[in-house]
């Protein structure tokens, strides 16, 4: 991978790199803030995964979240939502299918298939790369919005023991059953409605997942609620089976980054608890494991 | 003025609105961010003047102001960079000259003399019709970046008394000596050298400006330092007077929105700081008054 911005900011460092994806077929962006602990130690990793048409720069530029990682000395990771350039297909005319709309799904249906395979990049191929090139530990907590908020909801379900911890604002908790999750599942998936399951939260749980608590914020004023977001589906699925979910309603809160901006630091602060815990918990082992 | 957008942030509202304006002749659009204090008593307020480019929006998405202000009490008003629309004249094919580059000066020159007034705009009319219409005080402080810090430190400095702080993030020192100065001040002001002087901080200390405290930051590693911003000017004229010059060097840092989201939290804190001191002056002058 290839360091091609280096930007300060909060006493860390602000990259951006570029490299070749094998799950992806393409080159592909993303960005890592590194706080300044990570100067003289391995920082744990919060993975942040955007929403429709977002690069990585939108997160990075918009919710204010390097402050927190800075002060709790987390490395932020931030993929692109898509593969990109003129190798991977795409519908221009379109903000939620394609180029900006991976859905974080590995797709089966041509044209899609070679190159739209984001679960595979975001949970195997780019924390190799990450833990292999960055002064990271392997200790990954998952967030994001909207269909990356489904997207950290799903890799957490699907992954157990993968993630320390997984939260989302205004996720897309049941794609199966919204405009802009079938648009996607369709064309990446095909019409069987049980290939689309392995990639819905609401689903997943229903099937059985692994129990992981989830961390949710929903704004009351968001326009996309009713809609395409679902949380009542979530809320349903998860009180069946007792499954940890807090679902927190912001009153009066939008969709946009300044509701994310509002809250990311209670999430980040969330994972930092827990990814510090488990930090803690494997320093006390290796002593006593020699 | 008519609010066309709120939003909810931090437990206040960042709100947008739209009015005529007389200084600039034409329709402007500006932002408010309204702390949480500000539902049961009046604030003071922090104005941010923006760099070439940027309308309302880029201080308001990009800086993560709003966090301190709600947690500061403060008020941020976020004017645009200049006149805008059919009306206003421009060089569509420049970005330093026309709009989204007003400088902060009363154009005396033609095309430009009708609507290019943003001294005025952001010294005058845009207070005023804050302090009629939403819940803050009197008590101003200015703040800016660039094109804009330049703003902030002219504004202070020609007139005493109305702002009772000011500090700026890698301010245009000297535009007089600079090639974006120039190309403004000649266009706007014509080719009186004299003229300039009028707008341009360090002539303005040199002449026996009255003494504010300055807070500046200025990054090393600033893309624009050594051929724009000339920091070096304003450090000799404040020693040759004694004039109060905090010039904090900071250490790899660059020119953008990162920089300013490290630092602007320090800014706020320090104007916060004056002006509550400001206030509680008042609050307790008011009853000895009785």
């Amino acid at each position: 991978m290839e360091k091609i911005e280096a930007i300060k900011e909060f006493g860390g460092w602000l990259n951006r790199y570029r490299h070749r994806s094998s799950a992806c077929a393409c080159d592909m962006t993303f960005s890592v803030y590194l706080p300044p602990a990570a100067a003289t130690e391995k920082v744990p990793v919060v993975y942040w995964l955007s929403g429709l048409t977002c690069t990585d720069d939108n997160f990075r530029v918009k919710a204010g979240a390097q402050r927190y990682a800075a002060e709790l000395g987390l490395a932020l990771v931030i993929p692109d939502t898509s593969p990109r350039g003129a190798e991977a297909p795409d519908v221009p005319e379109r903000y939620d299918l394609g180029q900006g709309a991976g859905f974080y799904v590995n797709a089966t249906q041509e044209p899609w298939a070679r190159h739209y395979r984001m679960y595979d990049y975001v949970t195997r191929e780019l924390p190799a790369l990450v833990e292999a090139n960055l002064p990271v530990t392997a200790a990954r907590s998952i967030t994001g919005h909207s269909m990356g908020g489904h997207g950290a909801l799903i890799c957490a379900l699907k992954e157990p023991g993968r993630y320390r911890s997984v939260s989302a604002f205004a996720p897309i908790c049941h794609p199966m059953a919204c405009g802009w999750g079938q648009g996607c599942f369709k064309a990446y998936l095909g019409n069987d409605r049980e290939a689309w399951a392995a990639y819905d939260a609401v689903r997943l749980i229903e099937a059985g997942a692994e129990a992981i608590p989830l961390l949710i914020d929903q704004g009351t004023a968001d326009e996309f609620l009713a809609q395409q977001l679902h949380p009542e589906s979530l809320e349903r699925v998860c009180a069946a089976r007792d499954f940890p979910l807090t679902l927190r309603w912001q009153d009066r809160y939008d969709h946009s980054y300044h509701f994310i901006a509002t809250f990311i630091g209670e999430h980040l602060a969330y994972h930092a608890g827990i990814l510090r815990e488990t930090r803690t918990a494997e320093a006390v082992a290796k002593p006593a494991a020699r």
